[in-house]
Parts: C-alpha cells; structure tokens; sequence
C-alpha cells in the first residue's frame, strides 16, 4: 500500500502523505472513526482496542476489510471486554476530570511495568531515532513513524502514519497478531512527542522503555512514573533525557 | 496559566509542557473530553464547537469553568445547532467512509471562501512561522502554536498547547469572543503539518490562507482546492510551497 500520493504545486510534482478516514467495526457495530494513512489496518484496529483495554493483549483475533476494498471500513471479531462508552472519562470521584483521573484510568488498564527489566546504554537509546525507518517521510515530510527495537537496538518492526497514535498502534496491533505481546522485552521509539496517550499505548502493551525524538508532556511524565515506564526525550544522535526510571539506563 | 511544568530529570532542573484532560459540557451535558494546556478553556471549547459546526461563527456565547476551577470542566451556554452524534462518519452513500465524505463534511459545515481574497507576498507568508511568539516552547519543546496574522503579517494573536487542534481552536474562539469571525481578510499560520482537520477549522472559521511550517496531507490538499482555501506548507523562513489557490500568493 502507498504511503505517498503524487501531486503538482507551484509547477513542480512532489509527494504528500495519503490522509483518509477508518471506521473500525467490531462485530459490524461501528466503534470509531479515525484519520489514518491506509495499510495494515487490521494492525491499526487491533493495536487501537488493545490502548483501549478492550481486547486482551495475550489474545489475537480476526480482523480485515470487508468485501468493499474501497469502504475503509475494518472489522474486528469481537466480543469486547466491556463496552466502550464506559471509558475515557479521566474523572475521579474527589476532584473532577483530572490527569490524577487520567493515570487511574491506566491504572485499571495495565499492572505497573517489573521494576527490572532491561539495562541499556543511554548513547544506544540516543540512536534509536536514526535507526527509523521512514521512507515514507523522506518522500513527503508528513509522516509520524514508530519503531520497535531489541535491547541490543535491532529495528524489529516500523510502521509509519498521519497519526502519531496510529503508528504506535499498528506496531502493537502487529504484534498481537504475532502473538509477540506484551513487549516484555523490547524498546518502542516514536519520531516525535511523548503524550500521555503514547505512554497509556506503551504501557499497556507491556514496553519498559519508550523514547522519542521530541519533548514529554507533564502527564507523559507522571504516567511513566506512576506505571514503571522509562521514559526517554530528545532522543537526537548524540544525546537523550531519562524523564522517568532510569534503572533502566547506563 | 503557567504553560510548563517545573520537573528534574537527569540531576538537572527542566521544564515540560503541561497536559491535562478537560470536559466540555454545554448546559450540563458532557460533549467531548480533551488533553489539552490549561489556560484559555472557554476560548478552546467555543472554538471546537465552531469547527465541528456545532455553534454558529457569528454568535459568541458564555463559556467558562464550573464552580470548582479544579475540576477541568468548562461549562458553554447551549443550545447546539444540531446533536453532535449526527456528524463525524465521513461517509457518503456510494462508497462508505472515505475521503469525499470527509470533503462532503466540510461543505455542509462551510460555504466556498470567497474567490478573489487578500493577496500576499510568498516571502511574507515564509517569514511568518519565525513571528511566531512561542515561549512555551522555548522553555519545554513540547508546545505546538497557532498564530492569527494580518496580511501585512503583524501578529494579532497566538496561542500554545500540547495539542495542534487546541492551539487553533483557541484562536477561533478567542475570535468569537471578540466578535471577530469569520477570518475574512487573516492568515492562520500553525508551527506543525496541516492535516485535514486543520484545514476544516480554518475554512469554517472562513481564514482565506493557512500556513504551516510542516507538510500537508493528500486530504489537506483536496480539502484546500475543494473549499477554496489557500494552503501553503513547508513555510520556513526562505521559502514556502502553496498547495491550493495561489490566486491569493504574488
């Protein structure tokens, strides 16, 4: 699948990143719509509702297109653990919708990261970034990619979207189709900004370590704190930040 | 408000961007929850409402914090225009969701701009990123802006958060607010990539050119051409690409 479309601006042909809407379905009951760069969207739906808590992350299932190529609709088998409109309130009972709500809402999702885990050079998480491979963003500047490496940083798998959430979920929801989660073991590496919610895919997929090559947000931060996540910023070459964990880092 | 967040990491003092989840409710009624800076709620909750076609440009209403500033819930006077779960499928009758559905969104959200418009210089349209005031980001790194400009390029307003759509969305609620929309005769210059919903927010806040420092997406483009919106990407400094309607670029 085309990562890239062709087109034409001030005289000269160049190439822009593919944007187009997903429905994701499970059981032919629409659950979300989300703007995606097309390809390996079974990985995208599956890695979407693993980040949700609603499929286990120890069992793969069946997902795909349906008979019209051309619908952008994916399928998932269900049943789903709960029902969706339950979650996504970041609400506690003392104070309102708040982040102290947001990290509770982990918090149910995914037990805290095992204290130990790997120990790895902080000049080789430093590096990570310019082991991505991101074809489609040299053609088009437009793309987010995400990488899954080995602790000895192996690039395992990368995937690149429009969406900075979608890459990370391709990579997971590829990953539960290989039955390869949690990612006890492994380093997840995203080309731009650690959010909250990047953390929340992290953690829930089982990762120890996430690096990026931009800035965490103060939420992103007290998650990976709170669940035992090492997070890593401004990942550039030659140096890198340990916002979170650094047990984990030499 | 204080856009960072002091933290220490790697034995050293840091700042980091502040993220936390906000509840938009119009008349007590939970709508939408977001992550986003704190600061400028109502601005960012009438000016999401605006671009999802929700409240009308021309009205401003009152928005504010509930009684307990704690709580993250900012509170705006109905009624809508119409149920929020009517919208956001994208899809068209033919062909499921897809790209022309998305194009068939905006066009019942928002009128064509009209044809002819301010014209500006390329050079001054490259040069706006860098009159981009953005001292969130200066101190975290982690702060996308949205910058509403003259055509002369002076800056008339510039706002700051984690999340690309809220920074704009600020802007065109502050406008509302000010009586100020639509944008007939102003530029909107965002610091990242134009993506499709971007560019939906700057045509129904009826901004005749949006400018981005980063690349735009294949749907961005269309939805561009199709509305009428000159879209112009990869601003930096030197030199600027226009994608769509280089009517309004000398």
């Amino acid at each position: 699948m085309a990562l890239a479309a062709r087109i034409e601006h001030d005289g000269v042909r160049d190439e822009v990143a593919i944007e187009e809407p997903l429905e994701i379905r499970v059981d032919g009951k629409a659950l979300a719509v989300t703007m995606r760069t097309p390809g390996n969207d079974d990985e995208l739906a599956l890695g979407f509702l693993v980040g949700e808590g609603l499929i286990a992350r120890g069992a793969p299932r069946a997902a795909g297109p349906t008979a019209d190529l051309a619908a952008n609709i994916v399928e998932v088998q269900g049943p789903l653990l709960h029902e969706p409109a339950q979650r996504r309130f970041y609400a506690t009972s003392s104070c309102g919708v708040c982040g102290k709500g947001a990290l509770e809402e982990i918090a149910v999702l995914a037990e805290p990261l095992p204290e130990d885990g790997p120990v790895v050079e902080r000049a080789l998480l430093a590096a990570l970034p310019d082991r991505l491979r991101q074809p489609g963003f040299e053609k088009t500047g437009g793309l987010h990619a995400t990488g899954l490496f080995s602790t000895t940083g192996e690039l395992l798998c990368v995937r690149e979207d429009v969406g900075r959430h979608n890459a990370m979920d391709k990579v997971v929801g590829r990953a539960l189709l290989d039955g390869a989660l949690p990612f006890s073991n492994r380093i997840l590496c995203v080309s731009g900004r650690l959010s909250f919610e990047l953390v929340q895919k992290a953690v829930v997929a089982g990762a120890p370590i996430l690096v990026g090559v931009g800035a965490p947000t103060s939420l992103a931060v007290q998650a990976a704190e709170d669940r035992g996540l090492t997070l890593v910023g401004f990942a550039r070459g030659a140096s890198a930040n340990v916002y979170a964990h650094a047990q984990r880092v030499r």
